[in-house]
């Protein structure tokens, strides 16, 4: 109980810092995200101490060499996120934004503008950087935020959360506004998930199952995000050359993260040109290729694929391949397996382009481009809360409109319904 | 089980349905809206039979006037089922429409346009409207509709849907787009709350009870609508001729619908001029009068409130009255009973209504007129699919817009992630 009655309280804190914080002026927002990335740069030693002790910790219950890394903070890490707080200061407010305006023929005056969603819940896994990116986002889309990292980057997130919340608190946004659950306790996520009517949204940042947990048991909306089995399809008659820099940058330029190619189709007419030539260079970049049949009988040094692997988002240097018949079977196969992340086809044909980003149900659909440019930055948003693969409220990358709802202002001069 | 089997193959056909429908032209949903508008006037023999054996049933097992009211069908209401229909088909069509779109410095195009959501579920109760209505809005924006009705107009219900269909069907509209949960079995709803992966969104429409059981059990993301507990606040000298045209309108034109007012706040320094007059015209009205003992010293035949009123949508002919002793404390009240909808201030004060319409937390804020515009066609919309009271996705009188999500289309000439 202890546990639920704390998060509840930091909730309602929340919820009332985050109606002064609504009103409060972009000015004050920017300083105090600048306060907050100098003191992230100021107390360096004290983050790096924290953080020593939570890798230590990891390091002696056999973490994996991949979460350690994730989990490690230097100088370098601190630095960029204290630079991430600085650049979201520079982007504009999305507060107040106005979206349409009208006047009713009574002459009331109806203005629809953005405003902020309230209070977000952000549940993430390893990386502290997390905590930082989060808390920025928020603070200047005006939400207070409920911050709750993994247990084994506690250290870590409590000593950032801090210095957060102390240089937003000194620079005027009202306390409580950047919340953080200092608990390890697993219940604490359940507690969460449970405070509808104190939180607005919950969004999950980390593996598969951390986002299936929120999605099943959360009463608070949630927006799905960062799942990828994402697809390339070269078409017939499709330029070789760039389909093979395409399928080579999407699988292998960093294979660990969303936008990378997981499956890659091949129309059967160019199977037999392209797969020997795509092998090889996958090959010599240490991709491990699974196939379907026909893709077999052309490379028979790949490795079987079954049912599973088309399912499978591997985040690592392995491919499944699969030869289809045609763009139909190409479409039908991307629904059947996809997240609804990023899918790209690699053709010459315009109806079949014009077809594939039609049908194919995903929230970026590419023709003739790397799906690695699905992110914020490289959209142009300056900074992105994370990916939505879901389709309500945002889809795809999310920068700060993501974190806001809208409202109707009417000022009239006596209008009643008639 | 049979009942979950049966839901999911319709959900699993709506889904399929849906990626046709999807690509389908407007011109041929537009015939199909028409069509199925005919079918309704044509049949409507048949509609009003069905829909005698559902009155007859409710009367028998001793159902209330009100309900047997939004129950009852006859052929005015059937011929506004129809013409609701074709003014959807001659609304725009969302489907498409662009939003943004750019250019990246790489030469990478981007443009985000709007896609259908999918299938839709509503969870409705008593009105039959509802399903010619839900029907048209989503096949109008592109998505399939997977249709729960209240059990007691099962029989309308399924006479209306299944000549809906037909219609479609007949017009080229893909088969299973508009689908019917032919079933009074109780069940049914949860199997719905169910079907992630399948239906993109639930919308439930009807009492607090059936919202608040949809949104605690689903795991299909949900568009809370609805309730509303509407407050008008009179400022400190405002004009009260006005207040009180407002105040009797936003009670008293139509007491059982969600824009309503429930609550009237009135500054201490205008009580003994207000509240007795708004007393008399009320009383006159009908309408049962329950205040705070401040009201009560001004106007001794009220009843007193209790906490409870505050928080309950009377969808009747009683009103709360509350004494506040300024704009903080209104702002407070209504910001701790309401519900998201709608709120108004009478006021002369520029500053304070500038501060009502920012710091008061609500779909729809008004400065002098009634909360009873708050709908989709006072809003110019055309058309509502129900009123949003959540902050995610849709907020305030939902159109067409607020059943489509976004796509990103990206065009390349072979452009990869450096």
């Amino acid at each position: 109980m202890e546990i639920k009655a704390r998060l509840w309280q930091q909730a309602k804190d929340a919820q009332a810092a985050a109606r002064r914080l609504a009103a409060t002026r972009t000015a004050v927002k920017n300083e105090a995200l600048l306060a907050m990335a100098e003191a992230l740069t100021d107390e360096m030693p004290e983050i790096l101490a924290a953080n020593d002790e939570d890798c230590e910790a990891a390091r002696r219950r056999g973490m994996k060499n991949s979460f350690l890394d994730r989990l490690h903070l230097d100088e370098g890490r601190i630095k960029a996120m204290a630079d991430g707080l600085r650049q979201t200061a520079a982007l504009p407010d999305p507060v107040g934004e106005g979206i349409a305006s009208t006047v009713r023929p009574n002459g009331l005056e109806i203005r629809q503008v953005r405003v902020p969603l309230g209070v977000v819940g952000i549940i993430y896994e390893a990386r502290p950087n997390v905590t930082a990116d989060a808390a920025g986002l928020c603070l200047k889309s005006g939400n207070a935020v409920l911050l709750r990292g993994g247990s084994e980057a506690l250290r870590s997130n409590r000593t950032i959360a801090r210095l957060l919340a102390r240089a937003a608190d000194e620079a005027g946004i009202p306390h409580g506004a950047v919340a953080f659950v200092d608990s390890s306790d697993r219940q604490a996520v359940n507690v969460m998930l449970g405070l509808t009517g104190l939180l607005d949204v919950i969004i999950p940042r980390g593996g598969a199952g951390l986002i299936q947990r929120v999605v099943q048991e959360s009463t608070v909306p949630v927006i799905e995000t960062g799942a990828g089995i994402c697809h390339t399809y070269v078409d017939a008659g499709a330029d070789l050359d760039m389909a093979e820099a395409i399928a080579v940058n999407a699988k292998t330029s960093r294979p660990a993260v969303c936008n990378a190619m997981e499956t890659l189709l091949v129309h059967e007419g160019e199977a037999a040109a392209f797969l020997p030539r795509i092998a090889a260079v996958m090959e010599k970049r240490g991709v491990e290729l699974r196939g379907c049949e026909k893709s077999r009988a052309v490379v028979s040094t790949m490795a079987a694929a079954t049912e599973e692997d088309w399912a499978t988002e591997y985040d690592d240097l392995i491919l499944a391949v699969r030869v289809v018949r045609g763009i139909e079977e190409a479409i039908s196969h991307i629904n059947r397996y996809n997240t609804g992340h990023s899918e790209t086809i690699v053709t010459r044909d315009l109806a079949r382009a014009r077809r594939f980003q039609q049908e194919v149900d995903a929230a970026a659909v590419y023709v003739n481009a790397s799906t690695r440019f699905t992110d914020g930055l490289e959209f142009g948003f300056g900074a992105e809360i994370g990916i939505s693969t879901q389709k309500l409220h945002a889809r795809g990358p999310m920068g700060l409109r993501a974190l806001t709802s809208t409202k109707y202002l009417l000022s009239g001069d006596g209008q009643i319904r008639l």
